[in-house]
């Protein structure tokens, strides 16, 4: 059982980090108007969230920018433009940066000249010395680092070790647990973040946790990681994100007991904008669906297409899924 | 941490219990046609589930027979006319009793002439003297027996431990942790279930958990309880039931091992008629104004009043809610 300390007490060290343009930009292509993004780049600074990761570090060579909005690149430019330099605010500003679809070496520009604090390296298990290459440079280039692997759920736990301890090894600050498929249980975070927690510890680095919402377990295995030690939290506004969403900012600042954070603005804002953001037929959320992916612990691109397509048809869908198997 | 072989094996003990018609009952003010609930009857039957809940037992003398479907009173006879006499079947049927609201002595007659086989004795913590009534009157008659101590968010820890001892020296059967308000996280419901747990092994109680799911914390809170020892579970399709519903069928039977239980009926139940139910308008499920009540440790009324309301003002609703408090 959690000490009780843990549920009416809190530690100094837990992160709040707001996914909800970069995985929400999954959802919208990376759409959001500007004045979306600054008002919620408002609103995380009066809610307390510590880091607002912006978007994705994507490569212009691979992707088209005529085809996505400006978040997909996160451009510093784009960031000034938008939000400003955040000096001073207490918040720091991230994007994720994909191992083989970012040009890190020149797109990532020094710290000292970006309004960019923390780079998040994200990658499949076999790609982590592609990985450590990208925590490496955005180390030497001034940043905080941390890295995703993702599709845990998928892999060997031998395998899982031997990138754990490569990454100890590296410059990389913080190691996310992240359930791509939202197929873990409760139970299997908490052995989980013990094995990352042994590395962590080894290293002297920080663990997060990045949860999907195929389940409604988002939020319950965002929970149990903070019961686990783990203090980096990912979480977006009305819990968006791609398929069944992400963790909600709303239930995990509900949670936390830190007086820093607010809840308040959270509300507002969902009201202002997050209501309007579906209206214009942005779709995410649980549905039966993704709860097939998520249980069958399969990729969840097919329950998007099903979405996609208007299908309703749930028992055919589920067999062809057991036929993937 | 749980036990590994809690994941990957299973406890014959665990019982599910179908509560669609029951708490789902709330929502529709138990207007289930004939049809739905022959081949909810027939789902349940293939899906391995242990005990189907019809409705309540509701008192004629308080309860408009005109206003209410019939499952709102559970008259044997209906019983018999939709379901039939049930025999042989392995599946148990059930319906809920409430304190105060059931004409318990003539309304439940003696088990041998009736199709159902468990009487559900719900109660808040100042009646327990009143449920025991109940329970002493269904026991004598035949019954199984289980007693729903409601809200017990909002109850002294001293207050529960004195009605957990009356009712262990009760004939109960089982004694059931309820979330009635949705306002538990995981870490409570561990604690709660040791505590139940301590009288029910020196009583000799099976326990049962029933969730809400105001966080999206249900199925999280119900499976947190089976890793606690808990047996008897409480689960509805597509988590209907009252406000933001209960732990989803689908989602409980995902995850037990046990190989008598079948995901795939529920699908197909689910598809053919659930999502019927949904477009007549019948309306449940997670919803922020749930979240708000469910994190407030509030009653559910004034945000199902929302919900009808068509209102969207979650800041201004928050705020009203902050002000009951």
């Amino acid at each position: 059982m959690k000490e009780l300390s843990k549920l009416l007490g809190y530690r100094e060290e837990i992160r709040v980090v707001d996914a909800t343009m970069r995985d929400g930009g999954l959802v919208n292509d990376f759409h959001f108007s500007d004045e979306f993004v600054k008002a919620l780049y408002m609103t995380n600074l009066k809610a307390g969230v510590d880091y607002m990761e912006l978007g994705y570090k994507g490569s212009k060579e691979m992707f088209d920018v005529n085809k996505f909005g400006k978040w997909k690149f996160t451009n510093d430019e784009d960031i000034l433009k938008v939000i400003g330099e955040n000096k001073d605010t207490g918040m720091k500003l991230a994007a994720m940066a994909d191992v083989g679809r970012c040009d890190y070496k020149t797109d990532i520009i020094s710290r000292s000249e970006s309004p960019l604090d923390l780079i998040r390296v994200a990658c499949y298990i076999h790609q982590i010395p592609a990985a450590i290459d990208m925590i490496e440079d955005a180390k030497r280039k001034g940043y905080e680092v941390s890295c995703n692997i993702m599709a845990i759920s998928n892999a060997q736990e031998g395998d899982i070790k031997v990138a754990l301890d490569m990454l100890g090894q590296s410059p990389v600050d913080v190691i996310y647990i992240v359930d791509s498929f939202g197929s873990l249980f409760p139970e299997q975070i908490a052995r989980i973040a013990h094995l990352y927690g042994e590395f962590a510890e080894k290293y002297g680095k920080q663990l997060g946790m990045h949860a999907h919402n195929n389940q409604q377990l988002a939020f319950a295995n965002t929970i149990e990681a903070v019961g686990d030690g783990v203090n980096w939290l990912d979480a977006t506004y009305n819990g968006m994100g791609r398929g069944a969403g992400n963790c909600y900012m709303e239930h995990l600042l509900g949670f936390l007991r830190n007086p820093k954070y607010n809840l308040f603005p959270v509300i507002r804002f969902i009201e202002n904008q997050m209501a309007e953001l579906k209206k214009s037929g942005a779709v995410w959320g649980y549905e039966t669906q993704y709860f097939f992916t998520g249980l069958l612990n399969q990729h969840p691109r097919s329950a998007i297409a099903f979405t996609k397509e208007g299908r309703k048809d749930y028992a055919q869908f589920y067999t062809e899924l057991l036929g993937m198997d």
